[in-house]
């Protein structure tokens, strides 16, 4: 770019538009920025950019694109493969959007919420919760995650069996172009046929396409009645057998379908000080179910007692709790969510958010751990994550006798272990934490043909310059 | 086009590829392709081409490219808005999916099903139901519509507020590129974050950015309880407030609520035999509810009497009917999907496919109907739709003593009068229908500025030259 901007007069014309308080440079302040939660990079800016509202934010787009400046939107930078971390050349800056945080419209007759992008994900959860509605997208990153970034990353999490994903929550978005225009479609519609869904672009875009301002979500009633039970079970079949035995009975009362290896399980109550088996004998596999329903009387309790009866009789379930009160069907939850946690505590692992459909769930754990443990021996699978939805984290703990750092060494050679199996079964190597910069040299074998080359086209299309968060998604 | 190959010399290789019986030129054999249902429309075409593979499309594709001629996809051509009617100059190809009609894959323990796009859309449902599955869409024409333009039109239907749009039953596509390439898209997971959502724009794209050859759907458990109501309501805010009473007991089992005026449920049982009405005194205002549950203990007559017994104390509901059984059931369904035929046999009416926030419905059926009323005195307004979703369709019956064909002559004022009701509560023009040809010209004043520019850019990206289905949606 011969007649770009100077960073310097870019950055007095930051100043001057957002205000000292609005642009950081000093390294103190913009350290957090530049590297992911995991560490796994370390990038350069030239600033941190905090605008307030999507006008401040279009003129930043506008005055960057001048200089030839790349803009890495960050929302709660809680990542999981770099998505939000500015690349190593410092020529970028980095574009908070955490001043942009409030919640513009909560309407409890439409059953919607329009959100700026910097709300967090629990403060949009817990406004809705006091309109006596329910806003059901559910992760471990929920206290810092915001709506920006679960949009641009298409967020799973633990309700999606139920909910669906970010992107089936979303009913409209207000977006800054690549070109500085502001495109406001925050429609409040269920049925809006007019043109290309441009809203599904930008959701999973990783921030590639535009910048999300702002979002309208749908909301839905809040559950009266909920009931979690935990149970061990004979296989990784019986566990898909149990989830089918309760979608035959009751459907939409599933919220969350969960699976845990024997070793993640003991880990969790090795490691976690509060968390114990609720169950008298231990097991090889585990089993979550959380039933919810909006109907005051519909006796969760029953139609627990009446699938896991019929799952016992059968020997698929071999021994299971009911919750019965606030209190224990926490402690069950706790048990699944301290995983991630007990695996660090465990020593070193290598994490593979993966995807299969459904019915491939038990050949996925089965063949994947084996293929792990043949080529490092000792390696103990701890898969665990959402059955009900065939999202997988198909994670590895290092061998108990190996340095941490040499099995590390080796996540490459683990990962696309994983991968060939995941290939093999018709599923994604990336199911709910998207590509970021870990995954980029994977589309082109998992994506390449026609629907990379389409991507291309649309990213050259929407962002000529490639200067929205280069060096994501597309390779 | 100077160097594009005569289009005698593409019928001739179009032969040669697909057979004469593959390439349809006689007129008398095209003519039911040329014009849509509603005679709106009347175009030209060289051909009707029949490609009975994937592969043919791709090739029938390429060839047309090379000579510069467009190609109009279609499916079971009931578009309302004549999306799948040639242009008048005669430069294309109508290519019709009928003979690619196979159900590929039926799966029901990932609870998927593979159709090519010329499965009829009853065909679909049939085909799940035999395997003990829903494959919940379900609309009007759908006896001869197919999956191929549900999709490419994102159709809504009746069952939109609980189970969503045809995008929402969408997993993955296959689609035949402008430029003859094959993107194999067609998965069978629930997450895969992997990139932009291509699957998303080829869905309400109206065959305007490639050809939709097959895809894969999700499919449902089968609801075990049933019921129907039909019930006389004071007035539109009623209606309203009985649907937010069954959304706050069950939300679930709300698998349609519709909302039908006194003077269309007047027409339908005046013109169509054996529809009679259930209540014993007439009104301006009906409802009907129809509650499902996988749950055979669901007992949905009950909450049925619990919501019904406090909306009529509260003087919402005047009087109701619970179906009780099969007949009865379809008897009241039947006087609302008669309402078409019934406008159709009062004389000339003039429809508006349009939607509003569910919380403006009233609102909504309120000032349209004053607004044309005021336009021409005597019309008669005969809203009826969907009122859980927020798409009503906003249909005028011509004044008993004006003559049809002067009250069709109005029909722009009409559409412009209701638009602009429709506009001022944050509505869109084309809920649930598309845009097709008649309403691109509205693309600029309704979605115009960094909306319509966006998706030109998109087109032009992927179609640069034009050729798919010219003429819709973009103006």
């Amino acid at each position: 770019m011969p007649d770009a901007l100077p960073p310097d007069r870019l950055l007095a014309d930051l100043i001057s538009l957002l205000g000292p308080a609005g642009v950081l440079t000093d390294s103190a302040d913009i350290a957090p920025a530049l590297s992911d939660w995991r560490s796994l990079y370390q990038g350069k800016a030239l600033a941190v950019l905090r605008p307030a509202s999507t006008e401040q934010v279009a003129e930043c787009v506008r005055l960057c694109a001048a200089a030839g400046i790349a803009i890495v939107p960050q929302g709660g930078n809680t990542s999981m493969v770099g998505g939000a971390t500015p690349t190593e050349d410092g020529r970028s800056v980095v574009l908070s959007l955490a001043r942009m945080n409030r919640i513009r419209d909560l309407d409890p007759v439409d059953m919607t919420m329009t959100a700026e992008a910097g709300v967090v994900l629990k403060t949009a959860q817990d406004a809705a919760a006091e309109c006596g509605c329910l806003f059901p997208l559910s992760l471990g990153a929920e206290g810092t995650a915001t709506i920006g970034g679960v949009l641009s990353t298409n967020a799973g999490g633990n309700t999606t069996v139920r909910y669906g994903n970010a992107r089936e929550l979303m009913l409209g978005l207000e977006v800054v172009l690549p070109d500085g225009q502001v495109w406001n479609g925050l429609r409040r519609l269920r049925k809006d046929n007019t043109g290309y869904a441009l809203r599904h672009l930008f959701v999973g875009a990783e921030g590639t396409l535009g910048i999300v301002t702002a979002a309208t979500l749908r909301l839905f009633a809040r559950p009266r009645a909920n009931e979690v039970l935990f149970c061990s079970v004979r296989d990784e079949d019986a566990a898909l057998a149990v989830f089918r035995r309760f979608r035959e009975a009751d459907e939409t009362a599933i919220r969350a379908f969960e699976y845990m290896s024997g070793t993640g399980v003991e880990f969790a109550v090795k490691h976690i000080p509060g968390v114990t088996l609720p169950l008298a004998e231990r097991a090889d596999h585990y089993i979550l179910v959380d039933l919810a329903s909006t109907r005051a009387d519909a006796d969760l309790q029953g139609l627990a007692e009446q699938v896991l009866g019929a799952a016992m009789e059968e020997g698929e379930v071999l021994d299971a709790v009911i919750g019965g009160n606030e209190a224990k069907r926490a402690a069950i939850w706790r048990i699944r969510e301290e995983h991630p946690e007990a695996q660090r505590k465990e020593g070193a692992s290598v994490k593979n958010d993966v995807s299969v459909p459904v019915s491939k769930v038990p050949e996925l754990i089965r063949r994947a751990s084996a293929a792990c443990i043949a080529l490092i021996p000792g390696t103990r699978p701890v898969p665990f994550g959402h059955l009900g939805d065939g999202n997988i984290h198909m994670n590895l703990e290092q061998p108990v006798d190996m340095d941490g750092a040499a099995f590390l060494a080796r996540s490459h050679d683990i990962m696309d272990t994983v991968n060939e199996v995941v290939r093999d079964l018709d599923g994604s190597f990336s199911a709910e934490h998207g590509i970021g910069r870990l995954k980029t040299d994977m589309m082109e074998v998992w994506r390449g043909g026609a629907e990379l080359d389409a991507m291309k086209r649309i990213k050259a299309a929407l962002d000529p310059s490639g200067l929205m968060n280069p060096g994501k998604v597309l390779p």
